[in-house]
């Protein structure tokens, strides 16, 4: 069976694809069965757009025309940008097209729009790419873990942000060095916001949260904590205590209480215990835990970016989609759409432990004025250390409560950081367990 | 859609399975507009089946009785047993129903049969369930990776092995202390020596190297060493040179040279650098470690057996069959038929490096005759050293290899352990990295 695919976008992932393509064609056509050909690509360039040699392949620069094309089974979206792709993913489900997509930022944005869209036509939008690169995270939660509940999930889900944290634990580097490095490796756009104050972290969490819980969760409702203000005194002092610091997404749901069944999905640094398998997730790998009512807890770790990983993940989408079997994930697909909006907690709710690194003048009282402020907010405190340091202007305080709400810490908090003994706004880290 | 289940076997994984039924049977119908109901049912005594309410289910004591019933459309056999459960599995598809197994044995022994038959009959024989209990191995292998070759697979999928190495590092107990212990809890069988010697994990390691390598594996044709060997000595020595003891499942397939394309697969317990992201799955855990070749290296780790996370994966495979996407896996399928055969390495063939623990008397010479011979093998080594022992007649002595061939090793021993100043057989541990 002959599979005509339409790509956009011949960038890194789009080369992948091409590569991957060549190299495991003979094996689709002789053991699946499946024949892909390119009959339409579209790139910025001609240099690009060489890249795919049949000389019967439409080649264009507008997007658009590869997704209303005839002659094109599956539309392929590998070029980017959050607005733009829209258009042209929704012209080719109303075309009749398979979509295939790495977009997380599209999908986050307008997926609630985009995959009614689909299921409305019957149509498969697939987007294993989209999250975690390589890992195949996305059929995990639609199809294997099917029989189960997901009643956690924690993830390190942008290798950015891994990356920087390993190097400034291992090297003892400062976040400015590290973030430095990781940008001379080509780890770190050269405007690294997106992804060092989360937000590309909280776009994929939307997208595993809808799917762990089978209701749309929309990303501008969540609250996204970077890792921008984790300095390296804060690592040491983690280290001392046993701890490691990642970025985490965390997805939890109420278990009981008035906000039973609630959702709450955030992306913010934690204390991780040194034991916990997520800490030993170095460098720019990627990886998911999941709390599951029957599996138990299940692992998965691996490449979350690169050509080859991503790639990876759009040709698994593409056996499916050439497989067509347009029920096989219907269901998962109607979850993202605004009438099935997941009843959400605000990280306000979150409880937890919390390590605080105030900044305070050495003088007589500071203690016992702060303590008293987390008291009055019903905040205990576990561990205080307060450590000699040259600059009495300066002096780093460590608190580490026992479980308190995320609302009354943050309360206890504004008050602390308006008095005039603190030097510097105080910087939170949150356990997780 | 109405599907119709005919169960045979309601011991531990059969239960998991009606109470996720159970659980998430409002879900499926809703949400993916599926109703399993179980037509037929199959278990030894009236108790069992009792478990099964719906009067108008068919209850019999003949597997076969459900296997040819009219109003089944997946038959699920969940009884275990090598052979027996052979002809229910051909009566079943034979009369154009799907199967479910978690059945590794019945696989490994007779999927060179039964595979083919699915697939000239355009039925599912689905096993997510029969390797790794409750980890998405069979399906990301079969799907989500089909973009990759697997370079090579490393797994740990014994968790009564797993379990009683950690407890003999943890503990510091000898191995029969921590079998007890493992009997004890319920992780090991009254008769562990299906387990202890490696035979489980080779029924699953020769599914897996199918898998991965799109070529019937025969395990008959494989060698498993199992853990009985393995002394709590080793574990400390290990431990001193930065090492854990693991019995790995290994797949592997030779880059280059002569052997170039040939798989190796064995059993056999080796040292894992501490760092190897294998080394700190403890306990009962199941992992699969894969190298892919698009991927990267992904790791799932997750609960290996028990009766929710077993019961789990059969929901999932369930799912696929309910679909009835019958082209879905009729590729992977067809792998498993002996005129498909891998072309298979020997582990005389491995090439690594190796611990070997000699148990000598402590004579002038020793030394010299061991590395004598050891170098007419052409046996290079890298580290040696002999501790010092109350027992004269018993002195260890550890020797590191560098990369040798796995016969050239046995041949050496053998010559080694039939000198007399050898006061027993030397034990053997392979590197893995």
């Amino acid at each position: 069976m002959e599979i005509r695919l339409g790509i956009v976008g011949l960038g890194t992932v789009g080369q992948g694809v091409l590569e991957l393509l060549e190299r495991q064609g003979a094996f689709y056509s002789k053991s699946l069965g499946l024949d892909f050909r390119i009959t339409a690509v579209c790139a910025r360039g001609e240099k690009a757009l060489a890249r795919v040699a049949d000389p019967a392949c439409f080649k264009t620069q507008d997007p658009l025309a590869v997704a209303n094309h005839p002659e094109v089974d599956v539309f392929v979206e590998l070029a980017g940008g959050e607005d733009a792709p829209k258009a042209w993913v929704e012209a080719a489900l109303k075309s009749g097209k398979h979509v295939v997509t790495a977009n997380k930022a599209l999908l986050a944005k307008h997926g609630a729009e985009l995959f009614p869209l689909a299921a409305a036509r019957g149509r498969q939008l697939l987007f294993e790419a989209a999250v975690g690169g390589g890992i195949p995270i996305v059929r995990t939660l639609q199809e294997s873990l099917i029989g189960n509940d997901i009643e956690g999930l924690a993830c390190i889900i942008n290798g950015t942000c891994n990356y920087i944290l390993t190097q400034m634990a291992v090297n003892k580097e400062s976040f400015a060095d590290a973030l430095a490095d990781a940008q001379r490796l080509g780890y770190a756009e050269a405007d690294p916001t997106f992804d060092i104050d989360g937000w590309d972290a909280l776009h994929k969490v939307s997208l595993l949260a809808s799917l762990a819980h089978g209701k749309y969760v929309d990303y501008r409702r969540l609250t996204a904590e970077g890792i921008r203000n984790v300095s390296a005194l804060d690592i040491r002092m983690a280290e001392e205590l046993g701890y490691e610091v990642k970025l985490l997404g965390v997805v939890e749901r109420a278990p009981s209480g008035e906000s039973a069944g609630r959702i709450l999905a955030a992306v913010y640094p934690v204390l991780l215990e040194r034991a916990h398998q997520l800490a030993s997730v170095q460098g720019v790998l990627n990886a998911v835990y999941l709390k599951t009512s029957a599996a138990g807890p299940l692992l998965l770790t691996g490449a979350g970016a690169g050509k080859l990983p991503t790639a990876s993940s759009v040709l698994s989408d593409l056996i499916v989609a050439a497989r067509c079997d347009a029920s096989s994930s219907a269901g998962a697909n109607a979850f993202f759409s605004a009438g099935n909006a997941a009843d959400l907690l605000s990280i306000d709710e979150l409880e937890t432990e919390f390590y605080l690194r105030l900044t305070a003048v050495d003088r007589p009282g500071v203690l016992s004025k702060v303590t008293g402020i987390l008291g009055d907010h019903g905040i205990s405190i576990r561990a205080l250390s307060q450590k000699p340091e040259h600059d009495a202007e300066n002096v780093p305080v460590i608190i580490l409560t026992h479980t308190a709400k995320n609302l009354d810490v943050m309360r206890a908090l504004a008050e602390i950081d308006a008095l005039d003994i603190i030097r510097d706004r105080t910087r939170v880290l949150r356990f997780y367990k």
